[in-house]
């Protein structure tokens, strides 16, 4: 059975907007925080430089259904989990509850890439070491 | 047939990340500053003070796929439309291309809602004369 | 003596920009956040409501000097102080460091004052019972 | 007599933060695109790439004073001019005004320097024909 993570994140102030709540775009900033903070939790980062360059993960899509407002200071929990972990791509599903209520959902595929400085990122399979890192949070 | 609205939105420096290029949360941004233009444009305001109180819009729900980096001082091309009018919200869809070269593909609904101090956001129907103004965008 | 609050903060990508570093105005978030965080530490929030209606601290000066980059998932220690504590006014010191090394150095101004809904922020007298709170970091 | 460019920005509804305002953070990116929008003007990036690398303006100092609130689709007009253009860096001063009314005024040192990707920003001085272009700014 796949793991869930979880981390947590405060609602900053510069977050908020004129309606008193946090700004809409503001979640895909904390999706990608604690995807980030995920990787770092198995000992990775989003940002890998090897002998050949630098792996990294572009985003290719992203989502977020809102199901109820978040404030100044509200600790959000956002739980992690990836819902599929293709040959090339990863996507993560996000749950961000505050004290116990759902405020939103969200979902984002991320490409695994070979970065250069002379070329566009390359979709690459996903290196044998990194899915072992992930495939335990894997549904 | 449905009108389409077009506007133009320059990528500036604080919105490109360590990888060169516009983050991707800042798609959501040009969306929302793209539907508030469309909104100037027909004489509206996203936020709308009437004898009642505030008229706004919460979003419900935003997704964007991305087809190709953009990067500082790229301008733009956002053609914005409004894929569904429904009784209470607006679903817009919106198109980013830079020079011809479609860069991301975007949709965001939003809520008619009657704002107050003193509850949480109420759906309301969408006024008529409101209707009015959004209905040549309407697919 | 004044004490000194201190706090953490990790850069995030979303902050990094193309020259892979943060960006400065991020540093002005850091200060508000860090702000905020010993706000919280002595039992108070940058926001308090109370039976005439709502304290809070409208910014009237901020500056920062920069020595130099930080990059994302470096961890920023913040050290934060309270150079002045007018009759009416705080100015904070903070002074960031990434492992022991200076990266920037900032002040903050705010203005303690009475916030309505029909009128603009009125500057009031630090209450006692906030001076009490703040007085152990001020010089 | 030093020219003054003039710019203008809206302020959009993600800048601003739940005591409905632009949040002060915002205006120092407001000033970095005043003083971009001058180097277009004048035909220049603040990122130039040359037969050497690249050079470009790592910010070693910002400040902003605050004088009243700005809110959601205010339009800013930027007043910028060059307080100091001297052997390595330029100051640059900002007046932001709406419908003529101050709210709020900064100032930028930006410090001139060749970037390559095996060593720190190293200041230099500013080439003739940058300084030719940046002069007629110069008070």
């Amino acid at each position: 059975m796949a793991k869930t993570f979880t981390t947590q994140r405060r609602v900053e102030f510069c977050e908020t907007d004129a309606a008193g709540i946090a700004h809409f775009s503001a979640f895909f900033q904390f999706m990608e925080q604690a995807e980030h903070a995920l990787l770092r939790h198995v000992g990775m980062s989003v940002v890998h430089p090897d002998e050949e360059g630098t792996i990294s993960w572009p985003r290719a899509a992203a989502r977020c259904d809102y199901r109820g407002p978040c404030r100044f200071e509200d600790v959000l929990d956002v739980d992690v989990s990836i819902l599929r972990l293709g040959r090339r791509s990863a996507t993560y599903g996000f749950r961000f509850t505050v004290a116990g209520d759902e405020v939103a959902e969200g979902q984002m595929t991320a490409v695994c890439c070979r970065i250069g400085p002379d070329h566009p990122p390359r979709p690459i399979e996903i290196p044998q070491w990194i899915r072992d890192k992930l495939s335990p949070f894997s549904e």
